[in-house]
């Protein structure tokens, strides 16, 4: 089959890129390669080193013998979109080409206009892209979990039967995003939803959980690693965990740390993709899948990550760091997923497992994690007092004296930060 | 009270500012002009003539005796609406600024980018703005009816008692928008919201019904008039309607018309709009109000319409355009609106009376008419065989022969098109 993918030098995308080749189907890459500064504008980097582009193209070529054709630019621009269209005519196109941190669009108004524009820009030039050019082709949305919120009931694969005032329905499962971030996804979902009634769009909304890992199968030569961010605004609360305890620092989860998030492995992340792929939805077709295998709380995480780190000899501690306003963060959390499981997925990877495949690499790269030590420092001026959780945050004080951080870097604590 | 209206030139914006203005408010606005450019775009014009803003302004101080300050600006560039706050600092701002027409954003992508783009745009800079400079400041935006689409079970206002697998709790309810432009009104409610709650923003969101009539008490002079499209892009089907009779042209719904709608007199929205402005939304409230009188179809409308023609003595005749594909439109609609009736607001004005104005001033008006004929007679190419309504339409065929549309009138009929 040719798939293009969109966002594949990012850390999804590329692993995904190297899983589609070696399951025998041509690929095809756009990137823009603005995370790669964003990180840097931040103060961070990647804590597994990524070449440049062309060096990863030519390590694909060498290490796995295929060709990956990639194609440099941005979806929000328009003539670009339908060039490679018109060059490519995939069959499947995996849309990963999102501004994907929430607290990067939490930073202050330009970055929240920013992630929302770019989201619903790139979005809607490819659903118009799709249905002028190759209008057959299967688009395979990443979505995020994180666009239900945490209703205090089950959460179905996208729809569910209304029943209101004695009449029923089935419609849509409502959406409570929590940063403008999450919303921009909410906002995307809305128009593919549109465009495949309109355009008779095939359409699969991937609504993934948090994904955690750094290693695939395919991923047989460090040339070919994907990125690992741990910075506050580019990292998953897990990868900022180990990271800590990497360093000897302690671990930081806020607060009480109940809230509860869906989670799965990059492997695991990869096989449901390619399963959407290689499964079409029908031509108009709307499908939704929730797609994590376990549900963690961040103090959850922050426990197991002290365990294995103590298996590794680390001495990890964890430390709460002050919480102005600490809230009953415990809620209901089971987000129903049978969609993909019905398309043959199952779950091969083990949190813990992964962790220490995560520990093994960060230990190798320690040198470049102490030399970016300050991004995983807990800057908890990102509450106000009365506040909530992923607050916009440049008139709150410090609660705590922390060395001033490189712009950019305040921001809620979020589980979800690559999704 | 201090109130500021964005999008102050505008079919709503005008009529609200005179009515808050006589009912002792002090009132400012904000206006890009561009809905005037862009209803020239489409080679049409307002029924009524418009005069500059500034003859306008000057009308106002003349007849009313009253100030109306205005500023001329972008609500997309951020310094401008940060200035205009800074100046005014508004206890209630009244968010009408946005790109209105669901036909103009089906146009090709480039509206479809640009409706989304700015109207989130505008309203993320609004947001933003009162954090920083008026955070005690209430916010009234103008959202739509549109935003529910059509499910099959009465419409709450903007939230309800959701049952699912046994567990309940109280959510948004679902939106279903079926154009670019009704997705951009429901991706503003949910930063309208997200703001609420992480900002503690006062937030009514008033979800509007199709606003009909151009007159309202405080329009004492003909340079206080406020504007009245008639073109398929800018105009309502109900000001279509009545434009084709007063030109002795066949009246045309489009296929059977059966889909219901809520309206609402000018005068009614105006009122609606004052009492929510007095009635301020608490801190970190966002409330949503349903806003219409009564459902047609629009069937029904053209009836009416006819009705209404026939004891002016003009002879109207209805015709249905060819329609390539006839759908069962015929759904149930009931809308809950219970929210303004508590704050006082009650009905002042029926249909067929404000239907009786409309004819009156389009007859004084009919030379204008006249010259812009062309935008009213139907350019059925907006279906495709196999479509559905609100369908892009650059590659669909003409059906019947027209005389060639100038650019941009090809679009749905839509009985929502001022929303």
């Amino acid at each position: 089959m040719k798939v293009l993918i969109t966002g594949i030098d990012g850390y999804s995308g590329w692993p995904l890129a190297l899983h589609l080749l070696s399951r025998g189907h041509d690929v095809a890459g756009i990137d823009n390669l603005v995370t790669r500064k964003r990180v840097q504008e931040v103060g961070s980097w990647s804590a597994t080193p990524i070449p440049p582009i062309q060096r990863r193209l030519a390590a694909v070529k060498e290490v796995l013998g295929k060709d990956l054709r990639f194609y440099k630019g941005d979806l929000c621009d328009w003539e670009f979109v339908r060039h490679v269209l018109e060059t490519e005519r995939p069959d499947s196109i995996v849309h990963l080409a999102e501004q994907r941190s929430a607290p990067y669009s939490m930073i202050d108004v330009h970055h929240a206009v920013t992630t929302q524009v770019e989201n619903l820009t790139g979005t809607l030039h490819l659903l118009y892209a799709i249905k002028e050019i190759v209008p057959d082709a299967h688009l395979v949305k990443m979505g995020t979990m994180g666009e239900y919120g945490t209703p205090n009931t089950d959460i179905p694969e996208g729809f569910f039967e209304v029943e209101f005032h004695g009449r029923k329905d089935y419609l849509p499962f409502p959406r409570q995003a929590n940063s403008w971030y999450h919303w921009s996804k909410v906002f995307d979902s809305g128009d593919v939803m549109l465009a495949s009634k309109i355009f008779h769009l095939r359409a699969t909304d991937v609504m993934q959980g948090v994904i955690y890992g750094v290693r695939t199968p395919e991923i047989t030569d460090d040339r070919l690693l994907t990125r690992f961010d741990f910075d506050e605004t580019w990292g998953t609360a897990l990868n900022r965990f180990i990271a800590q305890a990497v360093l000897g620092l302690p671990i930081t989860p806020y607060g009480k740390g109940e809230q509860k998030r869906g989670f799965l492995a990059l492997e695991d992340s990869m096989q449901s993709l390619r399963l959407a792929v290689e499964n079409p939805a029908a031509a108009g077709e709307y499908r939704v899948f929730n797609q994590f295998d376990a549900a963690y709380s961040v103090k959850e995480l922050a426990e197991r990550v002290a365990k294995i780190a103590t298996e590794l000899g680390l001495n990890p501690t964890i430390e709460h760091p002050a919480d102005p306003r600490v809230e009953a963060e415990q809620h209901y959390y089971n987000p129903i997923h049978e969609h993909l499981p019905r398309l043959g997925y199952r779950r091969t990877r083990e949190l813990d497992d992964v962790m220490r495949e995560i520990f093994h690499d960060l230990i190798r790269y320690r040198r470049r994690l102490v030399a970016r030590q300050h991004v995983v420092i807990p800057t908890v001026n990102w509450r106000v007092p009365d506040s909530r959780p992923l607050l916009d945050t440049r008139n709150a004080p410090a609660t705590a004296p922390t060395p001033a951080p490189p712009a950019g870097t305040t921001g809620p604590s979020s589980a979800n930060t690559t999704a």
